[in-house]
């Protein structure tokens, strides 16, 4: 039957194969489910799938779902739902559910708070390596993980962490205080959840502990959770790299008005400060109008300038969010990118010149294109590129340096700043070598 | 003593600091540490450094530190090694960590054979939990993770898997073929890489099983490499999408040849083909001579016709590679940018004319811009951001459907295929509108 399939699969597809069924038929594809892959299922589905099938639970049906859940999936349903429905949600909780989901609302979005879960284990620094494991035999069916276990004073002071794995390749009579790691790395409850989940990609661990000003231990951060930050968080520099700001949606559940908002401001900032560049062609008319062969190759000058630029910003953005180069490296990063940016618009500009001989002269017959006008286009390849270079790199590392997010110093905005610096260059070499 | 305070630091932190320190000081730092730390360390620190170190390591040295790295680390070292090195790495392994180090470096790069490591707690399906627990404390000290174990038949197939976790929790006398998940989800050696460390993110596992064409376990792969091949596969998009050949290495340690080598090449085939854009305006010169007022919005429009564009790209981009968004959604996906485009190009375009009427026209003394040049420009400021983003939702699907990477479909290109676009739809606005 159904049933039998449906109960051999991990519920990340069962909720994917639910998400393609009819609406209506939720509620009763879901019965079928026991109990624990039903909670688990439940947590995997989408927010509007999640309000449909609570709306239709009996008060019994949603108590079951509730009391399986973990806290930190409890609060990311609570957020997601009307206050309505919250308020079932809550009434359903058993009271410690319901007081530890409060406590975690409380923290604000984006912070190690918000994302931890309070169901850890706690041993004392006094049990035995035997002991513990009693203890997490008896308690550990409903913590997040058993895995990692740490070791609290009274006060609930972090004093210690300690492995399961140590603790099974300890002897039965070994005291944790001896075989615990007592230099434990934790992070506060108010830690950026950024910097929380880059802890994880450096140090590899399989939970965190998140204390408080006090060091008291409030609660654990899993690698699960932090690979799903790690996702958002670069979901959201690619966001801010296109000039869009950031949304916490998936792409085709944004709504339009809602895209619309969120893209629209960078271009309306992008596009009026292109008035800039408006008033340089307006300002060199006159040399325009002297040699009008130059025209053509404006949005070729300002497009490369605009692609050399925005891969140095990219480069330094990515290398800042990796950690990989900081604010002190500054004057290193500058000194490569002028040497790549010599290598790339020399190359460039030779690669032009033949392709403007050739093509434009020969083949195209723009008589226009004569070896002096070629040379202009060629000398300003190589200044745009230098210098989009060092404007792109400059700006991420700036940008660092003042506390603003360096992504936005990407594509859009630096291809607007390069535009002004590309047409005035190119209008003060023609007019020294053509004389106009 | 610094003896002291290193052996209380994580390897990664000990790692950090040793990176600071002049190269002649490290094999001297290097020999304060304990064994287990030593190797731990050797594993964080960069290939430069490794390579320092085992050339000032005798050969019992580097035995002791290569009897401690678990096989997936290994051969990251010895991939990165000089062959003489890596001759010496080899003899110094014990025969069966030699056996298993050649046996993962023969997998093509990228693949899932190449990230594994074959150190495994593997079981038997007769076994009780009590026993697996006991060959769990008798086995399992060198393997890379005692949580997941994996249940095979005596020809390595891969029948069951079964967590720590689940054996703590059952009875002692419980037989694992009644309490192990027999249905394992596993991926085989060659998937790759990227696709791997996307069923980490869907799944939330700690460990996936690898296994062959016949479904026998090869080996293991474990979260915190997966996540290492998160941050690697976004790193490619990030420099993909700012068209640069990927490069393995973090920007600071990629020389300038090399840089420039993964730079140029975008950058030569995106000016090549701006010849198009050349020829547009070389083609529209007399219009553009019969009303000089309109060069100056150039740049501006196809500015903003890249951003438009940029923007679709991007988040349609980011939604293939997390998933959201498939080739089957086209429709969707094209349905909502046209409506997101009409709005976006018509708040864009009702601000321009203002702006020009106010800033250029009266602010800046420009008697080019008369109502009908300003009506050219906000009808092409429409037509472009509709053209942008549907041209920039539309690339990166057709090339997930070409098996492209839709990463490449990003800013430069865009930007150079709106370029295009813009100008023959300003041209033929202007003709339209100002009848020339
Ligand atoms: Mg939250
Ligand atoms: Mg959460
Ligand atoms: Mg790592
Ligand atoms: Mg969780
Ligand atoms: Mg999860
Ligand atoms: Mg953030
Ligand atoms: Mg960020
Ligand atoms: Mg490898
Ligand atoms: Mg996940
Ligand atoms: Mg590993
Ligand atoms: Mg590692
Ligand atoms: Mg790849
Ligand atoms: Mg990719």
């Amino acid at each position: 039957t159904l049933r039998d399939i449906l109960v051999t699969m991990n519920a990340v597809d069962v909720a994917g194969i639910f998400e393609e069924m009819p609406e209506e038929k939720l509620p009763l594809l879901f019965r079928l489910l026991p109990k624990e892959l039903a909670a688990e299922t439940f947590v995997e589905m989408e927010p509007e799938a999640q309000e449909l099938l609570i709306r239709g639970f009996s008060d019994h049906e949603l108590k079951e779902v509730v009391d399986e859940l973990y806290v930190d999936d409890a609060v990311d349903i609570v957020e997601e739902m009307p206050a309505n429905v919250v308020k079932r949600i809550l009434r359903q909780a058993d009271p410690e559910m319901r007081k530890m989901i409060n406590e975690i609302l409380k923290y604000p979005d984006d912070c190690a708070g918000s994302i931890m879960t309070t169901e850890y284990v706690s041993l004392r620094p006094n049990m035995t390596a035997g002991e513990a494991i009693q203890r997490i035999r008896c308690t550990g069916v409903d913590k997040e993980t058993i895995y990692t276990c740490y070791v609290t004073e009274n006060n609930r002071k972090l004093v210690g962490m300690v492995s399961l794995r140590t603790l099974l390749f300890s002897e039965d009579e070994d005291v944790l205080e001896n075989i615990m790691e007592s230099n434990v790395i934790s992070v506060n409850t108010l830690e950026d959840q950024e910097s929380v989940a880059q802890m994880f990609t450096k140090y590899d661990f399989a939970a965190l502990p998140v204390v408080d000003q006090e060091n008291r231990l409030v609660g654990i951060i899993t690698v699960d959770d932090a690979i799903d930050v790690l996702q958002e968080e670069t979901t959201e520099d690619f966001e801010k790299m296109a000039g869009m700001a950031p949304s916490d949606k998936p792409y085709l559940r944004t709504g339009v008005f809602e895209t619309w908002k969120s893209r629209v401001p960078w271009l309306l900032i992008l596009m009026l400060s292109a008035t800039l560049t408006s008033m340089v062609l307006t300002g060199y008319e006159t040399s325009l109008a002297a040699c009008s062969a130059l025209i053509a190759f404006i949005p070729m000058l300002t497009g490369t300038g605009g692609n050399s630029g925005t891969q140095a910003s990219v480069a330094v953005i990515r290398g800042l969010s990796l950690g990989e180069v900081e604010f002190s490296d500054t004057f290193r990063v500058v000194w490569k990118e002028i040497r790549v940016a010599v290598l790339c618009g020399v190359t460039l500009a030779a690669c032009n010149f033949v392709k403007l001989m050739v093509v434009d002269r020969f083949l195209l017959h723009n008589e226009g294109v004569t070896v002096l006008v070629a040379a202009v286009i060629c000398v300003t390849m190589v200044f745009t590129v230098l210098c989009a270079k060092a404007v792109g790199c400059l700006l991420p590392l700036l940008a660092e340096r003042i506390h603003l997010d360096p992504a936005v110093m990407a594509s859009p905005f630096i291809s607007t700043v390069v535009d002004v610096v590309t047409l005035v260059l190119y209008f003060q070499v023609a007019r020294a070598i053509l004389h106009i």
